[in-house]
C-alpha cells in the first residue's frame, strides 16, 4: 500500500555515478547493492542516535571525520547491527576491497547497510560483485539507485531541485528508503544526496542538519527508531558557486535542500507499512516549539488516532484524548481541534455547529489535516504520519527485521 | 480475545453495598450502571493527569476534598468528557438526583464515567434508574458491579485479599476495567477498592499511590492515556485494626493492597485488546529507577515488538532497536538480552550459543518475559503489556471511543 502521488522527476549530478546490482544478500534476483562514486567532494552527514548504533554507522563517522569520502557502498538485505566487532570487520574488510579496486585510500570509502539485525554480513557476496559494480557506474543511474536500496518500500523515492544563481544552476538529486521503523532520530533511514554546490564542510554540515530537523526529524511511522539510519549530502562544487561567499546563494541552497528533504520524508510516509492515508498533524499556538512538537507527536504515534484514521472515524474524543496526555500543562479551556476546515472542538469543549457528516467527509480523504491549536502562544510544529491498518500488523508479524 | 486465567473469588466487604442495572446510556440491554453505598468511610482516589480530564474526574477531586464520600455513582457508555461547563452540571445533577433519594449531602456522591468522549450524558436515563438502583443494593453484589462497568472488556476483574493482624482479619476487595486506551498516568482507567481497615485519610491515600505506581501505573496496552482515569479506595473501619496505630499491620496491608492492584493491572493487560500474549518486560541493572522504567515502556510500547510478539517471532534485532532508541545513554557493549531464560545478546552481541529454535520455543508461550540487563547499576523496573494483533486494528477501527 502506499498513499498519493508518485513524483519521479529527477536530474543526474555532474561527477557522481552510481551503479546497483543483486548480489544475493538475502534474497536472489533482487538489486541489494549500490555503490556512489563522486568526485573529490564535500560531504556532510546525520546518523542515527540509537544507542545500539550499527557497524557501518560507527565505521562511517569515523571515516567521514578522516577524509572525504569518494565511494559510498550501501547494502539492503542485511543491516551489519549487533554482531559486535566482527561488524566492524566486515564493514572494514568491504571498504577495503571498494579502495583497491578504485584505487583509493579505505577510509574515501564510506559504508551503509539496512536489513535483518543481528546477523553476520555476507561479505564475499558483497566483494565478488564489486567489479561488476564499477565497471558500469553512470551518472544516469539514480533512479535505479532508489530502487536498489528498497526493504519494505513499495516504490523508490527520488526527487530533485534547481536554484538558479546569477545565471548558475544549482542541481539536488536526493533518494531515500524506508516504510517501517521510523521515527528518525537527528537523522532518517538511508538517504543520499548530491548536488554541485561548491561549500565547505561545515557550511554543509549546517546546512544538512538544518534541513533534516524540518524534515525527516518531523516523521513518525510507529515511533520506532532504526540503528542503521544516515542521510548523507555530498556536493561536488561543479556548478561553480560558491556558497560560502553568497549568503543569498546560501539562504536558496538551504530553502531548496530543506524543500527536497521534505519531499523524501513525506514520501517515505506516504509509503508507510501499511499506509492507507498520508497525515499531517499540525499544532499552533504553543507556548514553545518543544511543547508543540510533543503534542503533535503526541498525537501521531497514538495507536488510538491511528485506527481511527483507518477506520475514516473523525474520532475527536481520541485527538482530545492524545492532547491531553502529555506532560507540559496547557489551559485545555482555550484548545480548539480541527480535522481539515472542519471545527470539532472550540474553548475546550465540543464544537456545537459541528455535523457529524463534517467529519466523516474530511476523514474520507487520503490526505488528513489533524490541527491543534492550543491558543496559548506563537509556535508552531507539523509533523506528517500514516495510519495503523492490518496490512501493517501483516507485514510485520511476518517480515523479520 | 484474553490470555490467561479468570481467577474469580472475592469476599464481601462489611459496610459496602452495591448494585447495578441496564440504564440505556448508550446500548440497551446492557448493565451500564453502577452505584456503591459505604458506611461512613476513609476514603483515597487517585486520577488521571490528562489536561483534558473529563467532568466527573473534576468534580470527583472536588467532592472528595469536601467530605468523606457515602455514593459511588458510576456509569459506562459515555464518558462525560469534552463537553465543557455542560458535563460538570451533567454530573452535579446525578450526584445531587442521589443525594436527595438518599438522604445524603451532594458531596457526599462521587460520579465515575467511561465510554464515548464528546457527548452529552444521558442524564435522565441515569436518574430514572436511582430508585430501582438503591432499592436492591447488597454486599453481594461485586462480581455484578465488576462486570457492570466492562465497555470493551470481554470479561470481569475483581479479585480479594484478606490478611490476619493478631487475630483480627483485614478483608480488601477490588474491582477494574479498562482493555484499550491503557497506559495510566498516576491513575488507571476505573478501579474500586473495598476493605475494612480503620485507617487516616493521609495514610490511606499515600498507601494507595505507592500501590499504583507499582501496579496501575506499570502497564500499557497501547501507550494511551485516558481521559476518564480513577482508582477509589474505600476503608469502612468494620474490621478494627487502626493501622495508624500498628505500623506491622499497616506494612502487611501495603503488601496486601499493592498484591491486588497489581493483580488487577495485569488482569487489564490479559484482556487488553486484540491481546493473545501476556508480556512482562524487565530491565535489571540500571543506574537510575528512571532509567529502567524508559527503557521497559520503549520496549513495552513499539509496534515492531508487539507485533514480533503476536507472531511469535523471537526478533532480537527489534528488541536491541527499542532499547537503544531511549534517550537517557548506556554502555551498549554490556547489555544482555533475554526472552525467558533464554539469552539473545550477551555485552552487546549476539550470542553465539543462541538458537532460533530456543527464541521460537520461548516466544510460542501465551506468557513472555523479555528482559533486559544493563549490567550498570543495581536499578530494576518492571512493565506489563500485550502484542498487537489484527484484532487490536479491528476493535479500534470499528469502536467509536
Amino acid at each position: 500500500m502506499a498513499v498519493g502521488g508518485n513524483r519521479l522527476d529527477w536530474f543526474p549530478i555532474d561527477g557522481i555515478e552510481l551503479n546497483t546490482l543483486a548480489a544475493g544478500i538475502r534474497y536472489q534476483n533482487r538489486e541489494d547493492l549500490l555503490l556512489i562514486r563522486c568526485d573529490p567532494a564535500t560531504t556532510a552527514g546525520v546518523f542515527t542516535k540509537s544507542l545500539f548504533a550499527a557497524a557501518p554507522v560507527e565505521l562511517g563517522k569515523k571515516h567521514l571525520a578522516k577524509t572525504s569520502p569518494q565511494y559510498f557502498l550501501i547494502n539492503s538485505g542485511n543491516a551489519n547491527a549487533g554482531v559486535g566487532d566482527a561488524g566492524l570487520d566486515d564493514a572494514s574488510t568491504c571498504c577495503l576491497a571498494v579502495s583497491q579496486l578504485a584505487g583509493v585510500r579505505p577510509e574515501a570509502v564510506i559504508p551503509f547497510s539496512t536489513g535483518v539485525i543481528g546477523e553476520r554480513l555476507p561479505v564475499v557476496n558483497i566483494t565478488n560483485a564489486l567489479d561488476a559494480l564499477i565497471a558500469e557506474l553512470s551518472e544516469d543511474n539514480w533512479l535505479l539507485a532508489a530502487q536498489g536500496i528498497m526493504t519494505t518500500d513499495t516504490r523508490p523515492k527520488i526527487t530533485s531541485r534547481q536554484i538558479s544563481i546569477d545565471g548558475e544552476c544549482i542541481t539536488l538529486t536526493g533518494i531515500a528508503k524506508g516504510a517501517g521503523m521510523i521515527q528518525p532520530n537527528m537523522a532518517t533511514m538511508l538517504c543520499f544526496i548530491g548536488c554541485d554546490a561548491k561549500v565547505s564542510q561545515e557550511t554543509l554540515q549546517d546546512m544538512l542538519r538544518a534541513a533534516a530537523d524540518s524534515s525527516l526529524n518531523r516523521i513518525t511511522v510507529d515511533s520506532d527508531t532504526s540503528t542503521n539510519d544516515a542521510v548523507v549530502l555530498m556536493a561536488t562544487g561543479r556548478s561553480g558557486v560558491d556558497l560560502d561567499q553568497d549568503l543569498e546563494a546560501q539562504t536558496a541552497f538551504q530553502d531548496a535542500l530543506t524543500d527536497l528533504m521534505l519531499e523524501l520524508a513525506q514520501a517515505l510516509v506516504r509509503d508507510g507499512e501499511g499506509a492507507t492515508k498520508f497525515v499531517t498533524v499540525q499544532v499552533d499556538g504553543a507556548e514553545t516549539n518543544e511543547q508543540a512538537l510533543e503534542i503533535a507527536f503526541s498525537v501521531a504515534n497514538s495507536p488510538l488516532i491511528k485506527t481511527a484514521l483507518f477506520a475514516g472515524d473523525a474520532n475527536w474524543g481520541r485527538l482530545a484524548m492524545a492532547v491531553g496526555k502529555v506532560a507540559t500543562p496547557f489551559d485545555a479551556s482555550r484548545v480548539d481541534l480541527f480535522i481539515g476546515e472542519v471545527c470539532l472542538m472550540r474553548g475546550g469543549i465540543k464544537n456545537p455547529l459541528y455535523e457529524e457528516a463534517d467529519g466523516a467527509r474530511v476523514m474520507a480523504a487520503e490526505e488528513v489535516l489533524l490541527r491543534v491549536d492550543l491558543n496559548a502562544g506563537d509556535c508552531s510544529e507539523t509533523v506528517w504520519t500514516s495510519d495503523l491498518s492490518h496490512e501493517y500488523i501483516k507485514i510485520n508479524a511476518e517480515y523479520r527485521t
